[in-house]
């Protein structure tokens, strides 16, 4: 059996972090978006402290990646925002996902976040009722709106 | 005429900063939703920095807010999330909801955002017209998850 560790991530980290943001990418059908580099990745969480990420690890090797930051609800209050959620396809349907996503929740909750919010693309079922399995309040009637500046 | 000023929020307008958040929330067909009050508001802009916002200003009255913090895009980089864009009724017409955007676009800008993100409801078609006018791109295949921790 296949075994995996899920812990934070670290700067030796980043370049496997940025493969699988593409990894991620190429799979929402939309590599040629990705403009961001490892070395932006790495001045941004360093310096600018923008967001923090979770690893799996397997063997030594990354396997999966949760990539997060706080937000703010005007109704709710402070909350976190998961921005990426990517497990590589040869390890999937061992929990490392799930396994990714609660250690999420569990850096929500010290940082006194009261939900954690993320997206996932209307044609996406199994990642729909893996999310809704876990008690997830799916909001369909809202679009994403993007102003280049 | 009636005219008004763009300014940043100060401490003594976070009654008025909540009033609107209601307003808005209750167009939204949502004002149940809303669990924020004065006093968490002012905490987590004050202690825990966890936004900014604007107001504008008519005749010594807010009537109109936007509130924003930045946010990370793991293709694009740093940008800014508008959480809430909101004119009193009487005031709208005038121009005060493009100054706040716009204002918003200015403060993203200073801190090195390269893009400005919000969403808008699919059924608030005069906000949509708006919005891509000012040549926003809006994506209507993501939907929102939720989930309370």
């Amino acid at each position: 059996m296949i075994s995996y560790e899920i812990r934070q991530g670290e700067e030796k980290d980043i370049p496997d972090l940025m493969a699988l943001i593409r990894e991620l990418a190429e799979f929402e059908k939309a590599p040629e978006k990705v403009a961001n580099s490892e070395a932006l990745l790495m001045r941004d969480w360093k310096e600018h402290r923008a967001f923090d990420f979770l690893v799996a690890e397997s063997e030594g090797k990354v396997v999966g990646i949760s990539l997060y930051y706080p937000r703010y609800s005007t109704w709710n209050g402070r909350c976190y925002y998961l921005e990426d959620l990517y497990v590589k396809p040869e390890m999937r349907g061992m929990g490392a996902g799930k396994a990714l996503l609660l250690a999420t929740v569990e850096e929500a909750k010290k940082a006194g976040a009261g939900r954690l919010d993320w997206q996932v693309l209307d044609w996406n079922e199994s990642a729909v009722r893996f999310y809704e399995s876990l008690g997830t309040h799916i909001e369909k009637e809202w679009w994403n709106c993007k102003l280049v500046i």
